[in-house]
């Protein structure tokens, strides 16, 4: 019986936004090396399988990630059907592109599973579509953890010619709003902070790029979703839609709207 | 008994990239309509549904997008349950911002259901990682179908800055080619064309922006995402891994490879 490697996206946090192929290869799963925004109740749908931790929480790495491909490729070898759990979709600043070649210099099958990202379903989730007809034709997805490089995409940008998604960006969001600011974009772009999507503890804030550097921080190391965009005024439309004192809806629609 | 709308994402095509909260509103669902992109097999999941076709092929539209929303707000005030069953993400040019906004209106209770977006998912199914450590932090989805919008977000690019993802686009391709390339993008920059990622006829096509414009067309409707930037090579590179000619690799890895 041969090993197999499952590089599998786990989606944004809740398990029910897992794919059938995800919770099907978890099934079958020997292991299942998981990361810090997994949601432990994802190991629900591997009953069968050994699991391991191998997450980073603020930069400090319980496993490094030459010892996590190191593991991976020893246990497929063994026979083992892997899968390695990522929160999100691995693909999307998961270093799934990195554990995929090195599965592949190992002589290791090795396939990807994608997930729903949290790129696009943060803000989905809250009332937030990262393109919409009239206010956006495009989005660009950044990461705040490679400050070089963001600079130099979000420095290029048309001001408010597309929606702009920052992960891993909460710790900068101060220097990113001065940076679009003197890049020409206006004041009051609305901008949103997104917590925890699709979790109980989720939290939002909605402003505009001049409020940005006062959003709340959260934990230290709290996953956070930063759009900046005029797409952000969606979910602004829609509260406005469901609130009682809208004048345009009566009190029969308003309930239906709840 | 209220009525209720679910726009949800159906992924890229494969059933098993359906979330577990998709299967579980089209079980539930009264009504299911789905556009032109979502796999029929998508409803073996909603038997006791009646369901509907409502896509647009190349341009002709089976019903209008208003008549959609006015049979959703219909049904779902006499108190259906009703799944908007969307290729991909419904708030990735899935105009489920219009719908939401349109329900809210009419007093109809909506929530969304993020999918797996074939913006990332196409790539990654074939080795593509949109972001890649060393080569990409960051990545631009645009629309072939908003050509002002789009050559606004292209021009501005910084050449080889990022990924550039193309839902959309395959019409458009050689005008794509030809000003990214006027913009200083290299002419060897690593290009792929993308068909019907996930489902059993899928093909793809790999080469550079200097040869995009000579990429099939494959049917004139067929859904195509195109993919230019370095990290397209890491599925040239996961290719060549896996060849038994590659020198580095022993007979046996190879094996274990397939």
């Amino acid at each position: 019986m041969k090993g197999f490697v499952s590089l599998v996206g786990a989606g944004p946090g809740d398990p029910e936004l897992l794919t059938l192929r995800a919770v099907n290869r978890l099934r079958e799963a020997d292991l299942v090396l998981y990361d810090a925004l997994v949601d432990r109740a994802a190991l629900q749908y591997a009953p069968h399988a050994r699991w391991a931790y191998v997450g980073k929480r603020a930069g400090r790495h319980s496993l490094s990630q030459e010892t996590i491909e190191r593991v991976m490729i020893r246990r497929a070898l063994q026979g083992e059907k892997i899968v390695r759990l990522k929160s999100g979709d691995p693909f999307v600043f998961g270093r799934g592109g990195e554990e995929a070649l090195a599965l592949a210099k190992a002589g290791v099958a090795c396939e990807v599973v994608p997930g729903v990202s949290s790129a696009i379903a943060a803000p989905a989730l809250s009332g937030i579509p990262v393109t919409h007809r009239g206010l956006s034709a495009a989005f660009v997805v950044v990461s705040g953890h490679a400050p070089e490089a963001y600079s130099e995409v979000l420095s290029a940008l048309v001001p408010g010619s597309l929606t702009v998604v920052l992960l891993m960006g909460i710790a900068t969001r101060a220097a990113t709003a001065s940076l679009l600011i003197s890049k020409g974009w206006a004041l009051d772009t609305p901008a949103a902070v997104l917590f925890a999507a699709s979790r109980a503890e989720s939290q939002s804030w909605r402003g505009t790029l001049a409020t940005l550097p006062l959003a709340p921080a959260s934990e230290a190391d709290a996953p956070g979703v930063i759009v900046i965009g005029a797409t952000v005024d969606v979910a602004a439309q829609l509260e406005a839609l469901k609130e009682p004192a809208c004048p345009e809806i009566g009190e029969a629609n308003v309930v239906a709207a709840r």
